[in-house]
């Protein structure tokens, strides 16, 4: 069962401040280090922040920066002085309640993203807030809890014959941003599984509780979208940055990525249609059965009721009734009673109500 | 509950007629006024709106006047001669019945906006239409009621480190309209809250009462739209001013609002999303109430009006019935009703009717 | 109640054929003329056309020609050969199921206009086309009836402080559209009241009678609309026209009427959003008494039909009935009976049915 | 009742083979020929197509061909030929299946439009696919039949004073789609008529009928919207045409055109909101028919359900039974019952239930 | 029946990572080849690819390569190697669950396309990507499955007075896009033949399967959606591509698939109102035939409850009761209850309820 946690909020607070809103998802702040070029590769676990500056200074290496978890602000703040970020990005990486948006600080490009985890055996989504800020030659990349998400990247990166090594930050931060989007398509896949196995027993049989399902699906398109529209603007944006940053080689990469967005989206959209039709058939469902039910009474009822009025009129106590003195009063009267029931019963099949 | 007052009009009057339409909210108009660059600031309370003069004319210093109260016409129809504003301008800030809008009138920027303040112990929520007018060094913010919103600004404001001192009127014009921001985020957080606890009871048990409160709701969302959708429109287009008014550095700023806004908006348009689909579930409810209140009906009639028939049977005076003189004959027919009865109770109770 | 009249049309006709096209609605035609300038006024009502001739030479006077009345045919023929008016922009005057639209015919402006007029005492609203062709220093306005909507501006004309006597006729010109549209806001304000009422009602009680008033309601919000959205139009068109007949000082109130056009607007749509959704509370009302009705059945024959059962029981012919002949077998079964019914009718009471 | 016969179909042949493809409409291919300048007019009937190619040759001279039927592949390949039309022209022409388009292929502008006729007798509507084929000084339009719906317009060639002879071709191709916009008026007045019949109708008395009248409205409405929406984009397209065939006086007609086609597009959307509305009122009639069924059953079994049980109880056997020897024990019981029926009675014509 | 199957997908592999998605549909790989000019004309189907090698270096001829089966991924990259095509590409090509694009590689332009095929026998649609490149004189086709709906055009090619053999290979690719687009018209014929008399069906008569139906065509509805929107936009996109690759002539023929493409869309849209609209038809139909059965009940109930009422009255034992020994009283009884019975039932048929 699939939840999204609430988000705690900041407001009245000065832009610029600097507060982590969010749960506290880690214990401890984890810095990885990735230096690489074509050639070699230097890969390292950091204590403090300020080891990551010798590297910084190296002419003509890539500079990959991973920071695990959001709760020392004062690391934040290091890497904010180290690399001359403007404060309103600081801020928005640590309010982890953001919208998916790309924003060109000319220096650098700041991205942020929601990365949505399947969890299978808590059958539950975490979503999880990705900063992605990069510039000429560095990369540095923000998330809320240390899932490892982008080890099959750091793996490919160990290989010197792969498109990451040969390419600049700007097609790693690409592979970063297609590393989200592919949960999304895990995520969807997930969705349309169980809606379409729900739609096959909703077609058989319904319960109160279908409305629920129904209902609890819709509000997670409604958060799916709420994810997915600004990417769609995100990755546009980043196609028309005129900077140096994003190479003309690596655009191609972006038109790839966005129509994969929109495939996303479109598929979002579309379960949307479905699951509000899966309304319709729940309450057509209703109105069958009730019209199963009325069935079943007006049958008996009509059966019975008029027997039970001839049985009536044989109860009274007129002095006067032949017929109660015939010999084959009684029989003739539970004869009658016999035809008329099952006359009626027949006239019932016939219409298809019993 | 939330309730939103209607406001008076005016019609037929000549364009640019000063008469202040809305209730009459303050006693006395207060204006307060700070002076302050980035080295000092001086705060003072106005008796009289002359008093503002002389602090007008100092070069480099920012000039923030802020107006509680709009019952004076007088003192408005001063502001406009001393700052030189167009009669529109002061129509628009008297009338509060406006739309969130931006104008620019190249010598200064005007800006109309719906300040919403939450009164929880009232549970009421109280639109305040906030003007803003500001040119290259002076800004005046008028409010229809003495609610100090600002006052956090304003202890900012003393603080020297603070981005607001160092920055010109344009920063502080934005921190106004994005305290008026802010206040919306609460706004939705206590209508997310509200309407997801009303939602989990509607799907426990609904009563008559449920689609009143959904068309309240209803009713909030559309009020709340209205509001924040010129709000879009109304920021984007400052961030397209080509006047000195609006420093670049600001417009960075700019861009982190817009994107509030379209979070805001976005969340509106996810519950009146769920709204409407809440309507859907309390009409199955309904079907559901009637299939139960059907089968409790079905149930009793299907056992009991066969076995009536039964008794009516054996209630004839017919002369000529021989069961009525066996001796087990009562105690026959009593067991026959009883399995009967049992038979027809144990075929809903597979069928779940019981 | 509101009732919008249908109209006649014309088809098959040449273009630029002159044929009135709506009923007659006045006895004679009318035509008042008004030349003023910032100095001096002169207002005539005139018998024919051709005395405002000499009226239209005078060089540095602004010229205000009122028609009312649109069966004389040769009246709009002469003032369009007068002014060296398009054929096509006659046509439109007379054929009064136009669409509001402004067309720029270089040598003037064209607009059509529907002016909503509510008549108070028959509950009725009258649409009234109005057509205004304004040159460099002439402005003509036609109407189908004799609704004096513009007195107060001729009233305000005469006042030689008014900005009317300052500016030139295309500031004449946005006053009469704001007049226009400052009736929209009356007839909205009057919907709004009455639907405002009606709902309230609907929450307490419906009848058959209610989807009809809602139908109505909905049937007018498209009619508003279909005269409201083209205004959009028509106002952003006069804000682009490139010519001088428009001066930059008239552009900002044009501004001014923009606003409150998408104010009526959005009005209009979201009591249409109210209208459809009052449509689910009906709905669901008719559900709830529905329910409510078979309750009472239910109640009613679940009670009952057992005990009539009992007492059939008793009433049974059968010799051998021990009970019968008992002392107090008739006040037992009695005392049974009432005891099962209060059973009953306490198990409904607390599930609330009763 | 409108009908919309079914086309035929054209998949899998090349581009450019010509086909005919729909019914056979005229038994005659029958080609009508004008040539006329601003002072004389000829009118002539022609055999073969070939008889045509002198009169092209008159330079000054305006020319008008109209082809009724298609039938006959050879004409339209010979004119093909004749005015050098691209075969892709041709196949469109022919295919009567085409969604409405213009298309600027330099030399001349090719247009395809639906005619809709309103044939009152058989209540039906036929749609005739006219194309229109216009260069610098011919016209060529071709209908699938007969109907002469541009007759009126030959009548009025004929006139000297008549604009049409004034004009070029582009002012009579503007006519003959003026005459084509001028027949959708009609139609929709038709329906107009109908539809508001109808509604007046339903709000009355619903049956099961009402729903299929609802959905055929619906379908036709649709049909219409599709011949619609095209046509918006085939005039503006119409408008921007840079080329010298269409000259600027003509475009100020088209803009007339324009609105009048978007005059049509608004009224068919509103008639399918009010449709759509009406579906709410069919189903509310339905829910309001079972609300008085149901209340007819309540109130007999209400009423006679608890008298039946009175009676039940003194047609006890019981011995013991005392009120059975009193001597008014018969009238008291029947009082009783009259009493109680009259009481129940009441009670629900207070609710108005009767 | 119409069953879209479901797709594999590729998450997390390195972007260019060739892999083929989808199921194994051919059990070779096919490549057939056509070499072709204005003059002359080769067809061959190679075993390997490099035969094809001789045939791309001669200049001046057109080069058609058509590979059926993607599962051997060394044939196509060896393709891409010769044909120097972009990794992306390639990865498009052999991942089947792409959505229709078009891109610009400057040296080529690639196309995926989604081909539906109605398999009439099974009544199944097999939904087949192909992908089509085209550079300056050649083309090369992939597909799926051996499904030959390109053998018209092959033949068309063979014959040398076609267009196809005067043009170059973006009017073969034309033709190969206007035959994808040709299938979609035959699968929306018979869409909507088979919706057509569906909705004659439920017009008479509806069963619980009804809404299931109509859930599967709106499914199927909005696969043909997903395939057709992004249509739209890859011919556009075409159309406005600024290299040689696309000539000028070809492009009039591009604007007439755009055309038809919208035709198509405009259908599914128009096919998609009148499935909801069905809807609304059904649960119609059970409210009708809840009102039917209750219709019987309410009759049968309302004639006999009272009748046996009355039986039950002259059941009752008391002593006293004068009608029981009157001479006429049981016949008079038995014509007042046939007289009641009667009278009910003349107001039920007055009611139109029998």
């Amino acid at each position: 069962m699939v939840t999204f946690r609430k988000r705690g909020s900041k407001v009245g607070l000065e832009p610029g401040t600097l507060v982590h809103i969010g749960e506290k998802k880690v214990e401890k702040v984890k810095i990885k280090i990735v230096v690489y070029d074509s050639e070699k590769i230097v890969e390292k676990e950091l204590d403090s922040i300020d080891e990551c500056i010798p590297f910084n200074d190296q002419p003509g290496t890539n500079f990959w920066l991973n920071v695990d978890g959001l709760d020392k602000i004062e690391v934040i703040e290091k890497i904010g002085s180290c690399f001359n970020i403007h404060p309103l990005t600081l801020e928005d990486i640590l309010n982890t309640g953001q919208r998916p948006k790309m924003e060109d600080y000319e220096s650098y490009v700041y991205t942020v993203l929601k990365m949505m985890i399947l969890d299978k055996e808590k059958d539950e989504i975490i979503i999880d807030q990705i900063s992605i800020i990069f510039g000429c030659n560095y990369i540095i990349s923000f998330q809320e809890r240390e899932v490892d998400v982008f080890s099959p990247l750091r793996e490919r990166l160990k290989n010197p014959a792969s498109h990451l090594r040969k390419n600049g930050v700007d097609y790693l931060a690409y592979c970063l941003i297609d590393a989200v989007i592919d949960n999304y398509f895990l995520i969807l896949e997930h969705f349309g599984d169980e809606i379409e196995e729900f739609e096959d027993q909703l077609l058989i049989r319904s319960s109160p509780e279908t409305i629920k399902v129904i209902q609890r699906y819709r509000r997670d398109m409604i958060t799916l979208r709420k994810s997915l529209w600004p990417l769609r603007e995100l990755i546009s944006g980043m196609q028309r940055i005129e900077s140096e940053i994003i190479k003309d080689t690596t655009r191609i990469y972006l038109r790839d990525i966005y129509d994969h967005t929109i495939q996303v989206i479109d598929s979002v959209e579309d379960y949307r249609d479905i699951l509000s039709s899966m309304v319709d058939i729940y309450l057509s469902s209703l109105s069958n059965k009730m019209n199963d039910i009325m069935k079943v009474l007006t049958v008996i009822a009509t059966i019975f009721i008029p027997l039970t009025f001839v049985a009536g009129v044989y109860g009274m106590n007129f002095e006067n009734m032949p017929e109660l003195h015939w010999r084959w009063g009684y029989p003739t009267v539970m004869l009658f009673m016999a035809l008329l029931g099952t006359t009626m019963f027949a006239y019932f099949k016939k219409k298809k109500w019993v």
